[in-house]
């Protein structure tokens, strides 16, 4: 989001590229304060529970009533596992203990750096929240192909039953322009 | 940085839990608008050529004088590779070419996610630049251990020179307490 206004004076701010810097920048008219305007890292797992996956029928928009895995922005103070494992319960009711960094998604253009983990469920206890209208496992052949929310999510899911069917699954990272 | 004014509309902030949320944000006592401060990535990689490492000399605060891997702030519209690639040419006059994601540090203090690659340098040409007084390859010998500028550099080039001796550098995830 544009930066309008300075964070600490609340003096209007001007676009321009400061000293020995390259890309412009909101920088505050009174102060000189620079502010910068950085990718947010969205981290989540894919839930596996006695060989089923567990999905999220988002109840909120974006992409209302379209099935996802549990992710969202990592927060201040908070280790990307630690705020896949938090999603996790916040979004599906579930707990999961990470097992192994799996994909990285440069999304650039919304400025997102996509982070995804495998992780195990601990029971089979999970269920709905204000975020998640259904929580369900699925069995790979019953996957909603057709109404998976996200793109990078939809890639993440058949990159992991495509190794998956190797046995192998190496940490990768992919662009989506 | 705390956020004291409104980005949008120029007036003050409250810290407050907004509704269906449960962390403290800074929200506009006018128009209502939360703002969220997420962590930063830092993006960096271990520039290799004929087995030694080049290293950069910090001229700028913090730890100016001490020794450091190139690495910076990803920017917006920018992949994790290409960030590490440009941090590299601008801190170290260097090309590079990614090889591999090799290690995520959480450090949690600083609200930073330090992501670092090998990385293979296309040619010998490197030199100093504003932000580094002098820039020089090192043999694992030669590695100025008691002038390295960060802890998190410093576990980056032990775990690199460790994982050598074996000739397997998987991709793996630390905290930085």
């Amino acid at each position: 989001m544009e930066i309008k206004f300075c964070t600490t004076c609340g003096s209007p701010t001007l676009l321009k590229i400061p000293p020995e810097d390259d890309h412009v920048r909101s920088v505050c008219s009174v102060c000189g304060l620079v502010h910068y305007n950085n990718p947010k890292m969205v981290v989540g797992c894919i839930p596996q529970w006695q060989g089923k996956i567990l999905l999220c029928k988002r109840n909120i928009e974006p992409r209302s009533g379209k099935w996802t895995l549990p992710a969202g922005y990592l927060e201040n103070g908070e280790s990307v596992q630690a705020g896949a494992v938090r999603e996790t319960r916040e979004e599906a009711l579930a707990d999961v203990r990470i097992i192994n960094p799996y994909r990285l998604f440069n999304i650039l253009f919304v400025d997102q750096i996509y982070f995804m983990f495998r992780a195990a469920m601990t029971s089979d206890q999970f269920g709905p929240t204000t975020e998640s209208s259904e929580v369900r496992l699925f069995d790979e052949k019953d996957i909603p192909w057709d109404k998976i929310a996200f793109e990078v999510i939809r890639q993440t899911l058949e990159h992991y039953f495509s190794d998956r069917k190797k046995g192998r699954y190496p940490f990768r990272i992919f662009d989506l322009a």
